[in-house]
Parts: C-alpha cells; structure tokens; sequence
C-alpha cells in the first residue's frame, strides 16, 4: 500500500526542496497509520537504525523476508543479533510466526473434528451423545484461526497461502516472501496434524482397529480428521464451485474488514480484525461446510494430508473422491484472488493495480518493465 | 441529525458577525462527531474540495446520492475520476456497498439454511446428525449481518430497505436515497440466492428429484433456503404481528446501539456496532425465528423468493401461505416505523421529528411547506 | 460513590481556601471519571445549569429521581421542557429506560423459551428437530440483558431490583430512587410477557387446546414461558439456595466487572460491560439453569407470573411446587446484597459502608443519624 | 519483565549523572506501560508513598506478596491500614484475589457438568433433551475462566498453579508469590465444589440413590461433576500426552496474547485478554475435552476431587483410572512450562531467561550466584 504512495508522492514533489527531509518524516509517521502494523515498522526501522548486523539483513534478505526483523525497539539489543540462536530467531521470524500460526489453527481444526468424529453417540458423555456435535467443529476451526492470528500477527500472510498470494498481486506483499512464507504455513499444518495423530491414536484405533487406517466413504474412516474430502455425489464443478466461493468471501470479507478507509469497517482493522475473522470462519464452517469439508487453505489441508498418508492411511487420501485432493490446493488460490479483485473492482479506493490505467492491464502488456519498477521501488523502501 | 442543529444554529446567530467563518469551522468540526460517520465527512469535504470533477457530483446528484463520495481524503486523487471505471465506482459507491453487503449477508444467511435443511438427519456427518442444527442459522443470518454491515459501512441504509426508511422519516436521510439504496440492496439478494443455488444444486437435486421443486408444506420442500415461509396454522394476523413485533425490535434497538447520547450505548455506536447487531439477530432468529422465520427485510426476502421464482419454484412461491408473501414486504416497513417512533417518543432526546411543537405533526398540516424547507435545507448543506 | 470521596475531601479541605472554586472544578473532573456515567453528569449539571425549569426539576424530585434529567447538555433544549411530551419524557427518563430495558429483557427471554417450548420435537424444522434447544435459551436472556442494558444505559438499576436494591445498600444509590425504578421494572416484564403471549398465542393453543392453560408439572404446560417454575423433588431449601447462589454470582461479578479499581476488570467497567454481562448471563442459565430456571430477579419473573395470571393460567401460577413464586421474589434480594458484601468484604477498596469503623455497624447504632447525614449529603450534591 | 530492563539500564548508565531522578521518572512512566498491570503500579507506589504502614508491609513481605497492596491510590486512605478488617484484606489482597477467582471459575465450571450430566435425556426440558448438552460445559468453563480472570486481575497467576509456575521461571514473577497463590487457588476449588454438591444435592441423590456415590465407570456416576476422569481404554501414556499438550496450548497461546511486542496479539493484552481466553479455554474443552476432561489445572482438578471425597465419594476418587489423579497435577507443569519455553523458544524478543547467553543455560553453571543475582534485583526493586 505504502509504495504506490510513495511513487504518487516522488513524482509530484520537488525532489530538490530544501524541506525534503522533513517531508520523508513526515512520510514516515503517515506510512506507520496506513501501512499493515509490521510493514510500517520495518520501513521506519530500516532508515532509522543502519548499525544491525549486516550478516542479518543478509540472510533475511536472500531468505525472501524484509530485511530488518520485526521487533521493537527497545528489544533490539545488539546481543540478539550476537547470540547464535536469537540470530537464528531474528532471521526467521515471520516464517515462525507463521510456522505456529497455523499450528494453532490445525491443532484445534483437527482436534475438534477428532474429538466430535471419535465420539459420535457415545452414551457416557455428560448429555448423552458424543463430546460435541457439528457446531463444535464450527468453533474449532473459528477460534484456531482467530488465536492462530494473535501468535502470527499481521504479516500480511494471515495462515494461508491463497492470501498471502493474493495479498502479494493486489497488496504489493513483495513476491519474494510468498516462497518462505508457503513452507512454513505447510509444515505448520503437517506437524500439527502428527500431534493430532499421536495425541487421538488411542481413538482412532478403537473406532478402526489396530493398523486398520480407512477414507471416506467408509462407514468406520478416520481420515476425514486431518484433511477434507467431499459429500458423496458431488460433481468435480460442484466442489471446485464450492471452494472457489468459499475462498471469494474468505478473502472479499478480510479486505473489507482491513480496509481503514471503508467506513464500516475501519474498526476492525486494529483490535477488532482477529475477533472478525472468527465470526468469518465460524460463518464459512456453518454455510459452505457440507460439501467439501470448507478446506479454503492449502497448508490447512495438503499439509495434513501429506501427514494422514505418511502414518498410513495408504493411497485413498490421493485419489479419494476422483483425486479430489488438488480441488483445495488449487481453487482457493482462483477463489481468494477473485474475492480480492471484486472488492478492489467494487469497494477500495485505496492503492491497488485495479486503480490504475487500464485498471492495471498496462502492465500485462509491458510485464518486464512493470516487473522491474516494482522491484526499484521496493529496494528503495529498503523492504527487499 | 446534524441538520436540525444546523437551523437551530442559524436562527439563533447573527449572520454579519465576523467570525462567521470561525463558527463554520466548529460547526464542522462538532459535526464530525454528531454525524453518522459517512455523513459527516461529506459535509466536510463539500467545503473543503470544490474542484472535484462536476460530471461526477452531477451524476451522483441525479442517482440520488450525497454530491460528495465518501473516500478518504488521501485516496481523492484526481486519477479517481479521470479514468473511467474508477469514476463509475465513485459515482456509485453507497449502491455498491449495499449491494455487496446485502450480497454477503444472504450468502451466509441462505448458505446457512441450505446447509442444515439439506443434512438433515445425515448420519456420516461428524457428530452423526446433519452439518448443524436451528442455531446454525442464527449463527449465519447474524454474523452474516455483522460482516455485511463491516462491508456496506454506516451511510444509514443498513442492509435493509425498512431500516432505510425509517432513518428518512426519523433521522433526515434524504429520501432521494431511498431508491438507488433500495435498488441495490434487492440486487444483493437477489444475486445471493442465484450463487446459492448454483452452489447447492447437488444437495437439492438429491432431496427433491432433479426437476422438481415444491415449497412448504412439501415434506421434501427445499424452497425454505430461499425466503421465509409461515409455520402452518397461522393466521394472517399472526403472521404480520410477529413480523411487525421482531422488526419493532429491530429498529428499537439499532436506535440504541446508535444513540450517543444514550449512557448505555455510546459505546455501541462505534467499534462495537456490528457486533451489537450480531447479538441482536441472532436474538431475533433464537426468540422470534419460527412462525414466520423472521424475515424483516425486504431485502433478504423478497430478492431471494424472485430469484426462486425464477430458477423454477413455480407459482407457489407467491401463493404459499396464502399469498403471504406480501407479509414481509410490508411489515417490516411499519414494525421498523413503529420501534423508531417508540425509541424517539420514550427515550430519544435528540433532533427527530418526535422532538418539535405537535410531536411534529405541524408538518402533517403543512406538509408541502415542510418538504420544502427540507429540501432547501439539505441543499443549503450541500447533501443533495 | 463520589460522595463517599466527598466527605473525605470535605473534611480534609481548608474551606476558607482563595482557591475553592478551584478544587471544585477538579473535583467536577475526577467524578465524571469515577461516577457510573449518568450521576456524574447529573452532578455537573447541576452547577452548571440552574436555569432549567424549577417545575421539572420539582417534579423529577417528587418522583424520587435525580433533579436534573440526565441528558447531553447540547440536547438540554429549552423546548424540551416547553413541549408537553419532551417534558413528560425528561421528568420519567430514567423510569422510561429502565421500563424499556426490562421490556427487551423479557420479549429475548420469554421469546426463546416459547419458540423451544413450543416446537420441541418439530421435525419440520431444519434440521429436524425443532426450533433452537435449551442453549438458545441461554442464548435468548444473556443478550436479552445485554441490549436491555444498551437500552437502559447505566443508572445503577440494572434491569433487577434486587442489584438496584445492593446498590442503595452497599453503592450509596439514593433510596428514594428505588420505587419508580422498581416500578418501571415490573411493568416491562409485565407488558413483554403481553406481548409474547399474543405472538405465540396460535403455538399455545395448539400445544395445549382452545382455552386450556396449564402450569408445570402438567405436560402440555406452556406456563414456563413466562416465568420459573421449580424441578419436580426439589426441597423448598433447594429451591431457595439455587435461587440465592445464582443471585449472589451475579452481584459478585457485575461489582468486580463495575471495579475500576480492580486490575482485571477495568477494562470492562466501560464499553465490555454489556458484553461481560452476556456471558455471565449465560453462564448462570448453563450451570444454574435447571432446578429453578434462575429467576434471579424480581421485575423478570413476577412481571410476567402476573400477566400469565391475568390471560387465565389460573391460580396454579401461584400454587405450583408448594406456592414457590415467592421464592425468585425475595432470594435474588438476599442473594444480591450477600454477593456485594462479599465483593466489598474481601475485593472492593473504594467507598463502602464495609470500608469504615466497626465495618459500618457503628450505623446500625446510630440509624437515625446515619440515615441524616446521608440525606443531608445527598442533598448538599443536589441529586435527590 | 521490568527488572530485565531494569538491568541492562543500570549497566550502561552513568549513575552520577545530574539528571538520574528524571531518569528514575521516565523508566516508571516506562514501567508502567511494559508492566503486567499490578505490578506496574506497585513499582510506582514503592517510591511514592514511603509512609504506609510498616507493619503491613512486613506482613505482605513475610507472606511472599509485593510489600505495598496493589489498590488506587486514592482508595489508599490511613483508614484502610487502621482498621482491623481492611488491613488483613490489604495485607491479603492478591490471594483473596485468586481466591475467588478460581471460586467463580470453579461454581461456572462444575455446575454446568452437573447441569448438563444430571439433566441428561431428561425429557421434560424445553427442546426435550435435557438442560444443555456437550457444548453448554464447553462454555461453562470458558467463561468462568473470562468472569474469574475479571475478579482476580492480571497478577500473573492465573487462576491456575502452572501458569504461576511458568511466569515465576520464564517471566520473574517472584518465586515467593507461588506458595500463597497455591494454596488461594486451591482453597477457591475445594470450596467451590462444597457449594456445587450442596446446591445439586437433590439432582445427585436423584440420579445415584440416596446415600450412594460412585465414580466413573459406573454407569451412574456424579463423581464426574468435580474433577477429571480419563475416558476408558486409554493409556497412562496417552493421559499424559492429551493434559500436556493442552496445558503447551493454554501457556503458548497466554504468552501469544499477553505479548505486547507481538504484532499479531499486542490488542490482546489489555481489554481483550479476558475475551481472549474465553475462546482459548472454549477450544481446548473442544477440541482436546474428551479424553481427559481437559483438567489442565490443578487448583481445578486436585481441589474438587479432595472435596468429592469429603463428601464420601470414596476412595476410587483418588484409584479410579488407574490412580490417574496424579496426571492433572503434574502435566499441566510441565505442558505449561513447555508452552512457555516454545514460545520463548520461537517468538519472543523480550526478556526471557532463553534471550541470554548459551540460552540462560549458564545460570545452571552457576545456579548460587543466580539465584542471589535475581534476589538481590528484586530487593532492589522493592517487589519482596
């Protein structure tokens, strides 16, 4: 967001005024109240404090990632950059942030589908049937997501690869996290799933038996626990219809909710943003979480997915559903970017490609140098 | 609101008086704080930018709408109304931000409805009974609500054509709003529901029969996702009184949530609004949800019950109930009136019509006088 | 509150002091901070505007309410006291809020006992088994009270007798406020049950018959909509000790949720206040819910017995499980005012009659003096 | 935290500079705002108000709190040290705190087990299937911890002995605190559950037969009301893992939200903890709730239980499951302290013990000198 600022600002200013220093404070202090919380502070770290190690900002930068980690101030004591596993840390901070955020967020999804699954019409629990019903899976992948938020903060990534990739066409998220930012997500999800496993073996085994490990349509299938397969009876262009909205509200409801120039909804974009994401979340698992479990999240569901078919749930998880695996991996990425360009189309006047010549399209036709400028203006900002 | 101070305002001050401009200035500035947000700042940036294209003020004049559109003052670039698409989007912001909210409320609402009336009873489903049960729907017709009102913002229209004309009659909307607003939020709905059909075509083919589709009191009836159908045995005056009863409630409270000078509630009326609506609709659904599934909203009724028309429910979905279809087209209208007045008669204290000599039924008597000094006054504010 | 402060500051003061004008002004700042938010307006205003009609002011005083109406000074019109309504409505606007937070109080939760009462068992409903179960009735009072509040505002009355009543005793709320509050309070659960009644008058009849109208334990009672009637095989001692335990958790948290001085709860004392309250309402229905159906107030259960008498529910209301309708009207008293002693005995530091020599017994040997001295500072604030 | 600060200030300060008492100044203003809240305001008073009474501060100090009470400094009046009663709550603040903080807690908690459990399939219910099912427990103790947090504030126990324990190792809490808190928050369990089983008396004879009280497996067992009892058919191993790896979940997220450099949750930290740990513990009832009963604390689990063989539940409180009762008193420790150190581990930048050379490890060299180092710094500080 800050950029097309910037370049907006630098063509029309004088760049040999002799005010130029206080126009780029001034800039500085405008950029920390519209700029995503952690972008805003890099920005203002990276002209303000040029003694951090270089070794540092060397590896952060060829690992994809902004170049100063973001920490505050006060913390930036030199002997984190000396010790080795604080240099560790500073150099990946967001990949961990993220790496637990989805952790988070897959341990209580598939937490609560095991516990509701495992325990379906069980007698001895307090009223009588089962530790939850279907709105406790609502909950589950609800509120993973809203506290996953709270340990990942707001990169940008948000847990998820489809809006970490729609923030970056539409968001000017420079590309280059996308790579670091995908691994951690989907390891953060593959581990988290392992846990589940451990964690509900004992279940499984007495609702499968010992070594028994099935998919659905089984009657007895545990595999529904750790990724999403579809209803029975489903076209292929049904599911991939149904994640692709799903994946379209996911990303057109957290724009609004992020949008500070939106009237509605410029409360929510500081406190308020992780609470809405669970009445979101909660919202898509109630309404669109029938047909194909509301995957929305390749590291959410290809993650565990790889984990159910390394502890041997066999074959099934691939071609399960006519090889419905890809159908998640694939359509929240189309659903999410559309999503994002409806609300840039229709709603934001902010910075965004659609708000440009040609509504962007000038770029398709010269991509090399469009490429190129993005790429000058974000070594500029010191970001890349 | 802010009108009505303004001509107590100017009546009471001396127009020579040479800080006549310094008064303005407070004037704006308190305006700012005792508008509906939107508002206020148009009033703002209609002094302040008087060179903002005249094509668009025109055209968003014509359509009904505040001269001035509602962006922030840094995203008014003069790119905004050069190129074309981006003049469209400024020329119809308000109709886009209903019609989006509206859209994502009914996708959830509906959504919701499909979901549940489609598993009904589905034993494979995690928890062995369905993907969720009745309070599924308040969840999504609720936060539905809240995440709709994120997207459409606060311009007084409020996802819903009762709540629009409510806020004319009590709050001095323009009522030149009240089409294009109307328009767009029928639209919404209407769109909503095609989006669910096409979503959930598998799920109704499967209970109904491909070709088939019948409406309540069919036991395999899917018309009920759609729009709302009485609990039989009713009697039309059964129907309207609890329509009437839940959209009295409805508006009664939004007043609440809205009056800042309210001790209870000034603190709704900003950041915690959406989530004050939350909690309402969910209680209008849990306590007042099934004789007539609370419509309360033209919107989300009427748009929805054409498009089912349309897709082939046949002629029932008029006449079913005895042509009661018509119910929550109008008694939304006169219960949202009827819990405004309430509000204004018993506990409002600030500028509404309830408020003047005759309870302000002066204005019944010389109703053509009070229109015109109405629309002068609006003019003279510049929001026509 | 602020008059406990008072005393102290009163007798600590030089008040020959040049500067009394001074700590005045301070001491006018201070208690707007420290005053629930109505008092401490009504204080300001009463130095500030002693213009205000004297009928008015006599009027609300004779009433027992504060002289001066609590409302924003840039409302306080003179035509306000001019107009006939507007004046009605300033001398009762206390009563009237509290009437109307009570009337949405018991329109929630009498509304979603009906709607579940009625529809148990209803497989035409989605999801097949009626509309909403015991949870949307936790559901229906915890944000029944929390928009009442909304509604309400925060007078110290609280929508219950039984906290207005703690809040005379341990709050320094004057007594004289207590009957027009109590008053008000009865009468709106008295007319939302009327107007439940006429809503769900169809559902009554078919559950029980034309003219038939039976009380619990019979089994086709609908009764329980309206107000609590006791589990079957409890002790009169049970019934009484539920009632008081759930009463005693009530005052208890909303005193510590009230604290500002309280490190955990200030936060809530403002704008979570409602909030916190829907939880604690629906932690009370879920875990206090069952064996009297926690009536914990006055104005939410007799109200409504009351107007079920009166609609021909016959003298049962009253006789049912040994004539336990007095029960929810004197245990939420004893359990009100033992929940605040325990606040302010082992919690509150701030002005209590428990924060004084002998803990306030030394009034009990001095009654008449006490009561004096209160009256004569009540009346040196001007608030009675 | 402070005291880290404290450290590193000290060691690159000029102790003999001119300006040391602004300094002073500006590291309290400091204080207070990177503080836990109490603490924060403690450090103040200590140097503002030497003339509270010594034999309190001996009283505190010999007990293991904070020598100076932690209350408003205007509520700070001679009396309250005078007075018999307000010097014992005085001296005993933070542990009443606690106290009634698990109290609540507990009351919400095992009554809605009892609700849920005695009610089960009871017919006679609105909806028709008992007073509330899996998910009303899900919430009982969600919100009882939200409510109890609101009583006992941000002292940094917790209402739990693993979370103190964990904040006394990973962020200084004073080790001296730990005893007193212990024993409050126990106390709050055990007489929680007093009143729980006095209240459900009736319901338990009702449901066992007068006289009788079993403990799961029995088929009608009430044992389950107060404490955890592990499902059947699972492992010691497997016990112990779902405790730890729910109490790593509880500590990991707490630090997340109480982590005011994290970008993600720094709004969490203040107003929104308590919101955030009503979700956080609804999750973990939801997800990891069925094979031990998520017990993850012992003042929770250990109190209760003791209680429920007071009141003749038998000796299988302690041998049932294979003497299991030791899990819920040992695992969350360790799961707690595990939590703590990951996110310590991964994501934390502040001071931690981790954050310091050969990873704090080096204290273990020297363990003597360390421990005197960090008495030595509290003393300094004034905090024991």
């Amino acid at each position: 967001m800050a950029q097309a600022h910037d370049i907006q600002k630098i063509s029309t200013e004088d760049w040999d005024s002799n005010n130029f220093h206080d126009e780029q404070e001034h800039q500085k202090l405008e950029d920390i109240h519209t700029l995503p919380a952690s972008e805003a502070q890099q920005t203002t770290t990276a002209l303000d404090r040029p003694k951090t190690s270089n070794n540092l900002t060397n590896t952060r930068a060829r690992l994809g990632l902004h170049p100063i980690a973001p920490i505050e101030e006060e913390h930036d004591e030199a002997s984190h950059s000396d010790l080795m596993w604080p240099r560790i840390r500073l150099s990946l901070k967001e990949p961990f942030a993220e790496f637990f955020g989805v952790f988070i967020l897959v341990l209580f999804g598939d937490g609560s589908v095991a516990q509701v699954l495992l325990t379906t019409g069980e007698t001895t629990a307090p009223g009588g049937d089962g530790y939850g019903d279907y709105q406790s899976i609502n909950w589950g992948w609800a509120l993973g997501t809203m506290l996953g938020i709270y340990v990942a903060g707001d990169s940008g990534a948000y847990l998820n690869p489809a809006i970490t990739f729609t923030n970056c066409i539409l968001r000017k998220l420079p590309w280059r996290r996308f790579p670091i930012y995908f691994l951690a997500q989907f390891l953060g999800g593959f581990c988290a799933a392992g846990v589940i496993y451990i964690n509900y073996i004992n279940g499984i085994n007495a609702a499968e038996g010992h070594g028994i490990r099935t998919v659905p349509p089984s009657k007895t299938a545990t595999a529904g626990i750790f990724c999403t397969y579809p209803a029975s009876d489903m076209t292929k262009a049904g599911m991939f219809f149904d994640e692709f909205i799903a994946s379209m509200i996911l990303m057109f409801v957290i724009f609004a909710l992020k949008d500070d120039t939106n009237k509605g909804s410029f409360s929510a974009s500081g406190a308020w943003f992780p609470l809405g994401l669970f009445f979101l979340i909660f919202g898509i698992g109630a309404c669109f979480g029938w047909q194909t479990g509301y995957a929305i999240n390749l590291a959410r569901d290809f993650g565990p997915r790889l984990m159910s078919y390394a502890v041997g749930y066999g074959h099934e998880v691939w071609s399960a559903g006519g090889y419905y695996f890809w159908i998640p991996m694939v359509a929240p990425f189309l659903g999410c970017l559309f999503g994002g360009l409806l609300y840039d189309i229709f709603i934001f006047t902010g910075p965004s490609p659609i708000n440009t010549p040609y509504m962007g399209m000038a770029k398709l036709f010269k991509p090399k140098q469009t490429v190129q400028q993005r790429l000058d203006q974000q070594k500029r900002d010191g970001i890349v």
